[in-house]
């Protein structure tokens, strides 16, 4: 069952804290999860977090840490000894540790590692934070059940219970040869349901799905998502087995993955809380905002130029603001499906029939649109059906050419190794106002002869 | 590592299917996992898809089954008979198999039930197919290792042995009294470490998280990623244990909500994928772009009744697309912070001091985009002070009521229970550009007096 963490809970605690009712706090928290401590040390001042960190026992505010906003943990381990530090991270397994060290500043990292106790956890952090944090390598942990291939299952099952002191969950034991080289597996049923006299050799499983160090962390996850993998081991360039990946790191890297993409589509370029401060909010918001004003002063030259209909077809300009509104809803739809299909991997056949596809559509959808506009706007607007056709076949271009730019940008970003996510958003609404505005009074221009 | 799907390789089956070659097929695909046949399927015309699966042994193809598109797997189904389809799903865990006789018609729903072999199975089903499929009972499978309080380790282990023959993975071991109502578990770790005379009652954990069969999913997804759960038992309104959910049924649950914010966000109120049909797509984007089409009315409407003002500031009319999409941007920024934070659950303290940081955002990046403006109208667009300055204050004012709608409407949404998503992407942008150009007008109005 979840805790709630009510105002009065905050209230209570700041009060303790103020009266410095050390075992009344101990009291009140001892029950309560390390993600619910964490979640109300985010929400307390920094002094009374930092009070309430060192009142708890290690092991505790060792998971505390990781749960903790980056922002309060760095503030956290900015007044605690590297000692401290040390101590904190022995408690956790290696992916995590490495994770938090690679957070402190270079020069305190080095101090960190030469004060971890345990000799064998600090080389296999050390070793971890070598790689990029977005690859399998960053994201994988040291701590995996292996068993060598030359063993029976009865020495299997000795060293196992060995080993699984220092996992924290079996999700596969592996099968190595001398040389370390990944081979197979073995898996938990085969564990409990075979006898202990078999060897090694006879029952292990020599298929197994495997990444590489340098594997990016977005491709594990689609492969771990796609096999329905709990863990998957991770090799070097030898194939000899280094580390583990589990799906929980993986929740983290997919949840992360979206809320990019989301974020990019709503024109936020960095990774913001509603809760950061307005420095951050505005760092992450006014460059996209520069960006769509630099594109508006473009849309007010294209309507300066135009100018000359205002003379006799001053209606004209009552309808830019719909048809640039028309042209980035497309295209923001058009670029969306693209970007969620490039992430998924699942855009195929030719880019031809895919063109074909988006007129037809846009023909479709844009036809209905006009019937509307021009019924629209000759019985609410009182518009003549001169205009009204000429907005209306406006519509339909514009319709056209946004989907186009909507669908085919993105893949071309993504045959060009960027991001394709950096195409929806302002971008892609920017862009289409003013070629939406450019078409429209070509058209006009065409049509009226202004 | 995984398998890539190439164009010759669907080629070669295609060939072999024309050919009535079994046997090489069956070569072909034997090392190839499920779920990449599942996609050579989705690749290949109806009835080529049809015979592949006809020929491959029902272990595997119940597997493929599951990760098979909607569609196909629909078309698949109605060539199969209740007893064919009976035999599949004897190869599934309890969940899985619920989740495809849920997509049946209904009549047939009862005839494949009647021919399920395992009649355990078949009323773990049955009792499946109760719940809600968007909460903890549509997302529980019935598959899970569970001992009883007052056994010994040595019971425990040889009952789990046989437990564990259904199971695909062990992922805890729940401790349930004589009543079968959740008590605590026992981990794996446990298992592995302790010694098999232990009575259980003095070795399990009395705590353990659960979810009521009633709980919604996505709260299930937040609570199993808060809490770094890989599997979290069910119990019923009696506190008896009734399933288990594990962390990759919860995978997708956060996929999918993820995948939905952000469709909804581009104006796309459907799950529908770049390669569904003209259809599916124009009517998962059509209604939005409907609204769309009705909120530029309005606009129209706006402008005509402020067309006065175009005999002595025709300038005004150029600068109402910028003032539009300067509106929109902002309003889809923070309605994207915000309906993120509400997913999230990290939105926190009062709406005054929400309300007062929003002002103050938006007056910082308001003006320092209005300095761009006058500065880039004049030197640019040799537009007068006077009507740079009114479309200055236009934009810091337009850019304020943009952010505060696109702040609290989703937050007045998720108070009245509706899904705050909603009011991102079309619904924002229109509603702001009409804002945006009632507001520009009227302080032009004011300023330049027409």
């Amino acid at each position: 069952m979840e805790f709630k963490i009510s105002r009065d809970f905050i209230t209570q605690i700041e009060q303790y804290v103020s009266e410095n009712r050390e075992n009344e706090l101990q009291a009140l928290l001892a029950d309560i999860h390390y993600a619910d401590i964490a979640e109300i040390m985010g929400e307390l001042d920094d002094a009374d977090s930092i009070y309430i960190f060192h009142i708890l026992d290690s092991e505790k505010t060792a998971e505390i840490l990781l749960e903790l906003d980056e922002e309060v943990r760095e503030k956290i381990l900015k007044g605690l000894s590297p000692k401290e530090i040390a101590e904190e991270l022995d408690e956790l397994s290696t992916d995590d540790a490495a994770d938090i060290i690679a957070e402190l500043p270079e020069g305190r990292q080095g101090e960190v590692i030469s004060e971890l106790l345990d000799v064998e956890h600090a080389k296999d952090i050390v070793d971890l934070l070598r790689y990029d944090e977005d690859t399998a390598g960053g994201l994988m942990g040291k701590e995996l059940v292996k068993v060598n291939e030359n063993w029976t299952v009865l020495t299997c099952v000795k060293e196992m219970r060995i080993q699984a002191e220092n996992v924290q969950r079996v999700h596969s034991i592996y099968v190595v040869d001398d040389e370390n080289r990944l081979k197979g597996r073995l898996s938990l049923k085969d564990l409990l349901t075979t006898s202990t006299k078999t060897p090694i050799s006879e029952v292990y499983i020599p298929k197994v799905d495997s990444v590489k160090v340098t594997t990016p962390d977005v491709e594990v996850a689609r492969i771990m998502q796609k096999y329905d993998l709990e863990a998957i081991p991770v090799i070097d360039e030898l194939g000899r087995l280094v580390g583990r990946i589990t799906i929980d790191d993986i929740v983290d890297v997919i949840k992360d993955e979206a809320d990019k993409d989301y974020q990019l589509a709503a024109g936020i370029s960095q990774d913001v809380e509603a809760d950061d401060s307005i420095i951050d909010l505005t760092k992450a918001r006014l460059p996209w905002l520069v960006l769509a004003l630099l594109g508006g002063f473009i849309s007010v030259k294209l309507l300066n130029s135009f100018s000359g209909a205002m003379q006799y077809h001053k209606e004209l300009f009552f309808f830019t603001p719909l048809i640039a509104a028309m042209a980035g809803n497309v295209g923001v739809q058009s670029s969306a499906i693209i970007v969620q299909g490039l992430a998924n991997n699942s855009i195929s056949g030719s880019l031809f029939n895919r063109l074909i596809k988006e007129v037809l559509l846009s023909l479709l959808n844009g036809s209905l649109l006009a019937l509307i506009l021009i019924a629209g706007s000759h019985l609410l607007l009182g518009v003549s059906y001169e205009v009204g056709l000429t907005v209306s076949i406006s519509l339909i271009s514009v319709i056209i050419i946004a989907s186009l730019i909507g669908t085919f940008i993105p893949i071309l970003l993504n045959k060009m190794g960027i991001d394709p996510a950096l195409a929806t958003g302002p971008f892609i609404t920017t862009s289409n106002d003013i070629c939406g505005i450019l078409i429209y009074f070509s058209i006009a221009k065409l049509i009226l002869g202004f």
